[in-house]
């Protein structure tokens, strides 16, 4: 059992980071205390905002010495309550938004060291600037912080060409549970000195270890772009299709997203301003697009002619390529809008799973179907990264149903689609972790060694259990 | 301290294993436990051969109820003394040389499941022969086998590209200290349930487990390569130069390798068939590699262009584009040599290092002057995958010195070298990991909370001390 927080240690944290570094009132706390998908209604006794690492560590040192549990927080945008404290109070969430600093970009070793607290976008933004470009990109990115995304192993639309936010970690600083500093902030692409610790600390949720910064590897800058919206006739066919574009220029394919009719019609009718630029709308639709930092690298004929080629094998029945940013922007936007079009169409459950990229098509085709027998009226959204494996299987209430009735039946949704998934030998989540939703799931998924051996690092690494307690790992 | 093996282990062993699976003779064990470097001289009571996944985990429980410690060992070709055994004859070295299926392979996913004891050339070929490619290329690879480039991390050729080893991994299979097995042979992209423990065994050197089998990501198999040799007036152009390629099309860049004229003349003089493919001798190297798998990519032309705007700008002097395989081949050999070169030149101080890809200018000015002022007459041989920053700063013998006072003064070259790179923000081990021969520079360099956090792992995953002793850590 972790210690209630006290006025003593509240004091001494007030002391050093001063007054506007801890907030107490409840109006201040409130905010931190929430999720933003409103699954979790948390209490804290103190939200600490350090401004710099020797700040952090003295937060996690005196919450140590006072036995108080710490909950890391970055742009809290969690999809699995992974940055929300507990409803006692009992957690202080210890808030990385004043460590915002680009520490530097250098664009000849391609890398850029910044804090735990800088946004993904404003990331994004410096990297550009300096003639570069942060390969990863999420809906959430103007409010994720790189602390966030790093601790979380961010996945996004590009996975399929640059991979998660685990690898575009060259170097990181941490704090770990006993104040201790780990400083390995290095820039260096190889580097086989010991065990890989960078990438324990990545997807451990906060667990851990606190990120206070990361050293990211950096790509060129694009030159040329271009993208595609298909018109498909079925899954498999979809498939089929990122299987060609694959094998034309893999090193060119930097997005490969699938949309089902349903999702698709949702964006048409609930945004405004979206238009389908296909002349019939179709069963399913997928997004194409390539990249170079190569002007003349001759993408828009290398994809027409990929297309050519699909279209004449009937793996697509019609595509349209964007002429111009503008169009880029509005296919792009299809997708995007997926999240806040289920929105207003209702209460959905959500589902980010993955299962082996051969296994895409049968996996929307069963989970759907799961989906439609567990609850008669209700409408699969399937949408997400086919080219990593990745669907967001979604579930849409039936148009008659109370929204209060339909998400009260969410865990036994999740149940029905993870039983399809675990027979394809995927997995319960792809990139939105585990969180505080989940932890049941890992000790199904992942008992045994596995767990065990997840537990014993646990105890290594934070043997008081004050990182981000009820996180990730179920009750021992 | 660990027990000695006794005759009941091997008994019990050689019941399970068979006779052919625990070796005892002398004459039989001796090519396990002396590394192929010649720097370490083992012995062994036993070398245990399991032909699966379950008797390497009988081996493994059966040694630790007996308290004996296990040195796990593939192709036996560490630069480090990664996988000998110590002199006392006290550890039993475990080959995986018999676990050496490709249990499967799926273009669809791109992803094959192979057993540790399958060299990486096997795995190459199987990849190959399924129409895709194992972008890992080390110069071992005829020898050097999954398990131990995984438990090394190792890097090579085309890591400019593709990454080291620990890029490869989707899964794996790893059986525990206690003989327990964990199976996360999954084949996702995207997974994020907990702990990565995947990549804290990559790299691990045997230390914290020992890998049976993995899943491995695959590529599309290129239809287009192209390889340039230039020669370059200095090594800032040579940087200058990887950055113009880089900036141009980073995803067709595949290798960007550095040779100083020193190791050329080696590899002209000493190989049979080494020719220089240009006008005139240069003071340095510059080999460029582009591939795609788009036939009809343009690389050619690219290439051309690229060099083009080099030659104008001065950093490369003249250059060669190779006409035809046999050529390309002709112009990796004159790359490949060069450690075979270096030996028959006489004797030579390896030093695997790397700095931010932007400081390796400085770092082969400088560590060139080091080497030379400590041992007036050595010859620095610089030569490497500048691209990573990765460069193998060897330095060979002074012609008429004896070979043995020469190796004699290896640590100094090494803590020569080494100044160097600490001072650019480098690591003294790049790709060949710490093995037996670098745990004091482990405790130099990553001392305080790294090494604390290495210790408390070590700990938890193999609290008896018994894999793979000696290696990677420190004495306590």
């Amino acid at each position: 059992m972790t210690a209630q927080v006290g006025a003593e240690l509240l004091a001494g944290l007030r002391e050093v980071l001063g007054p506007g570094g801890v907030l107490t009132d409840p109006a201040d706390t409130a905010p931190y205390a929430t999720d933003w998908r409103r699954l979790y209604q948390g209490r804290t006794a103190a939200v600490l905002r350090p401004a710099n690492t020797r700040e952090v560590a003295f937060c996690v040192a005196s919450c140590a010495a006072s036995g108080v549990a710490i909950v890391p927080q970055g742009g809290n945008t969690s999809m699995v309550g992974g940055a929300v404290p507990s409803e006692d109070g009992r957690q202080v969430v210890l808030s990385l938004s004043r460590m915002r600093r680009v520490r530097a970009i250098d664009p000849v070793d391609m890398t850029m060291e910044a804090e735990a607290g800088l946004t993904l976008k404003e990331a994004q933004d410096a990297a550009d600037a300096a003639g570069a470009k942060l390969p990863l990109s999420i809906s959430s990115e103007g409010t994720a912080t790189i602390g966030g995304v790093l601790a979380t192993n961010a996945g996004g639309n590009n996975t399929v060409r640059y991979g998660n936010a685990r690898d575009m970690v060259l170097g990181l600083e941490v704090v770990l549970a006993d104040g201790q500093v780990i400083n390995a902030l290095r820039r260096l692409h190889k580097d086989n000195t010991g065990y890989c610790l960078r990438q324990l600390f990545v997807g451990s949720e906060g667990t851990l270890g606190i990120i206070t910064a990361a050293v990211l590897k950096l790509r060129p800058r694009l030159a040329e772009v271009e993208l595609a919206l298909c018109a498909v006739p079925d899954e498999a066919s979809a498939l089929t299709l990122f299987s060609r574009v694959r094998g034309q220029d893999a090193g060119a394919l930097q997005a490969f997203e699938y949309m089902s009719a349903t999702g698709m019609d949702f964006v048409l009718r609930h945004i405004p301003g979206a238009v389908l630029p296909l002349a019939a709308p179709a069963p399913h639709y997928a997004l194409v697009e390539l990249g170079s930092p190569r002007a003349g690298a001759g993408l828009r004929a290398a994809l027409e002619s990929v297309l050519a080629e699909a279209l004449e094998a009937g793996e697509i029945t019609d595509a349209v390529i964007a002429e111009s940013g503008a169009q880029r922007a509005a296919i792009w936007k299809l997708r995007e809008e997926h999240a806040e079009a289920q929105k207003r169409e209702g209460a959905s459950v959500k589902n980010d799973v993955s299962v082996p990229v051969s296994r895409v098509p049968e996996l929307i085709v069963r989970a759907s179907a799961a989906c439609r027998a567990l609850i008669p009226g209700a409408r699969p959204v399937a949408f997400g990264h086919m080219g990593d494996g990745n669907i967001h299987m979604n579930l849409q209430q039936p148009p008659d149903m109370d929204p209060t009735a339909f998400l009260a039946r969410g865990h036994e949704v999740m149940e029905a689609v993870n039983e399809v998934v675990r027979d394809l030998d995927g997995s319960f989540s792809a990139e939105h972790g585990v969180g505080r939703l989940k932890p049941d799931m890992l000790a199904e998924w992942r008992g045994g060694a596995e767990l065990d051996v997840m537990r014993r690092i646990k105890a290594a690494l934070d043997p008081a259990g004050l990182l981000n307690p009820g996180k990730v790992l179920p009750p021992g």
